[in-house]
């Protein structure tokens, strides 16, 4: 392998490798690199601090666009590490010829979101390419939040005996581009894209181990990162596997998974199982997570960390760290 | 204007209606606009925190190549509010296609600038567009430094009578990278780019009033901006403007002017007269500022406010803030 590959920006195997690569080279200059966040102390506090970039084809979309996309994405980094968001940076990377009325739409939904969620964006950048060395708009943003229960979560805090949750459907981000890709009328699918600041309180209160919000490489890709950071197997059960009936059916249609689809506004909660009622119970009390689930178990330690399925029927399937990527350019 | 020019991504006129437009959609979510960097106060602490992309072509070139500009540009931004650069967030995006060998010099150089300048990487991001969609390597970085002198450096504070010095000649970076497009051979010149972290004890220690990089748009760009902030004029003295022969050379042949040229390893430092050659006489203690220069004086208050030139031969020429980015991707 001697150049960048699509699926290196994916969620799977050759995208991990790609991150080995890196790492591997950065080495004595990382400060971690276990979860979505970097999480430090300074001053006494303890801090997250995050980046992503947003690159989706289409930028517009039923239920959001990159703007909205780029606001929360990073919102949910620091959320799922236990952090208050507090600030965004903004980096804009725009083609030549881009429409302004677009970028002004994008400009509203970044606004909205940002007060919706009580950030401030705090220092922003514009660059432009010339037409046809960038295509239409890339968003960065980088996010600092105060981490308010310390490293009381995280991805190698799964246990044998955990229950993990999911606080919304699978897949509508994902099947909803692909969608849009290929053409196809959505119907009444929308992204899922939101703000996860509301599980906030529930990390605060309750006896959570791991969070994690499954965008590139869907449910089945994060479970495997949280498998093997944790050293344990994961067992997930086909029949509360909550997928709507227009993802089903453009998964039918595009040969997807939904396990593999990208969320953008969902997250999988490990919980301690005499935890696992009462914050189900919590969840419901809130409309955006009233269609939260228990849907599967940590089993047991393992030395060879595996995410099976219990399928409907009985049987047991691998559900490997894909190698490609099945939805490039996702978010 | 209905589209995004090229032009909008330089430092000129209008890149600052660019600007304009987008802080005034985004308005009530912003928390600071003047400086490079956002500065913010939490338990007790100021810090700043800053984000710049960075999509240079050619990505390497004598002197240094886009991982140490990205690496050196963030810091920058921190330095110049007096700000302790700590840790860094990087964002990698890149073509399908591009080479794994050009990624590990990349990222060789992220590494030995980081850990020279002592901060951390803190959190990554890698996305993958397909070939076509992007061209080679973008790379995004956001920093968060804590700032040592509270708010006595900024662009509003420069007053009648300062003085105005730079670190080094002017215009290496971006007279270089338009001699190699043009297939030039640029002969010992190398890009000025480096890390400004040594003019952090001169900030704490000495009455300076303004601290700035004149990167893109050049010294007579970041001249008028702080001319604009502090509603002040600034006149420069033509005859002790620090130019390389070879970049006056380049400036020649391609019509361009240094003043209007990028620095990436450069200061401008604003302060009081009677500061001025203890300043000098520090900076000239370290062989990295050794070329640092008084250029010019803020002649007075002014409520349109200019720069000028004081020409060799006695005239005056106005430097305005251009309409047209000179020098497009420049870093």
């Amino acid at each position: 392998m001697t150049t960048v590959r699509l699926a290196h920006g994916g969620g799977g195997r050759l995208a991990r490798e790609l991150l080995e690569f890196i790492t591997g080279l950065l080495g004595p200059c990382l400060a971690s690199t276990d979860e979505d966040s970097g999480v430090f102390t300074l001053t006494g506090t303890d801090w997250a601090m995050t980046t992503d970039s947003f690159i989706i084809t289409p930028p517009f979309f039923p239920g959001g666009d990159i703007g909205k996309l780029s606001v929360c994405g990073t919102i949910n980094d620091l959320v799922m590490v236990g952090a208050k968001p507090l600030y965004l940076t903004l980096a804009l990377l725009l083609e030549e010829g881009f429409s302004l009325a677009d970028l002004e739409r994008v400009m509203e939904s970044v606004r909205t979101e940002a007060l919706r969620n009580g950030i401030k964006i705090v220092a922003g950048d514009t660059k432009v390419a010339a037409r046809g060395e960038l295509d239409g708009i890339f968003i960065n943003t980088a996010g600092l939040g105060e981490r308010l229960c310390g490293d009381k979560i995280g991805a190698r805090r799964a246990r044998p005996g955990d229950r993990v949750l999911i606080t919304g459907s699978m897949g509508d981000h994902g099947g909803l581009i692909m969608a849009l890709r290929h053409g196809f009328n959505p119907g009444r699918l929308r992204s899922d894209c939101a703000a996860l600041t509301g599980l906030l309180p529930l990390a605060v209160e309750f006896d959570i181990h791991v969070m994690r919000d499954p965008t590139r490489g869907g449910v089945a890709t994060v479970l495997n990162e949280i498998a093997r950071a944790s050293g344990v197997d994961v067992l997930l059960w086909e029949e509360a596997l909550p997928v709507k009936e227009e993802v089903k059916g453009i998964c039918e249609i595009l040969g997807l998974d939904p396990l593999y689809l990208a969320c953008e506004g969902r997250a999988l909660l490990v919980c301690a199982p005499e935890e696992s009622a009462r914050i189900l119970e919590e969840l419901h009390r809130r409309e955006e997570f009233a269609a939260s689930r228990e849907i599967g178990e940590v089993t047991g330690f393992s030395a060879d960390p595996k995410v099976s399925l219990l399928t409907i029927t009985g049987g047991r399937r691998l559900l490997p760290l894909p190698v490609e990527e099945l939805t490039p350019r996702i978010c």
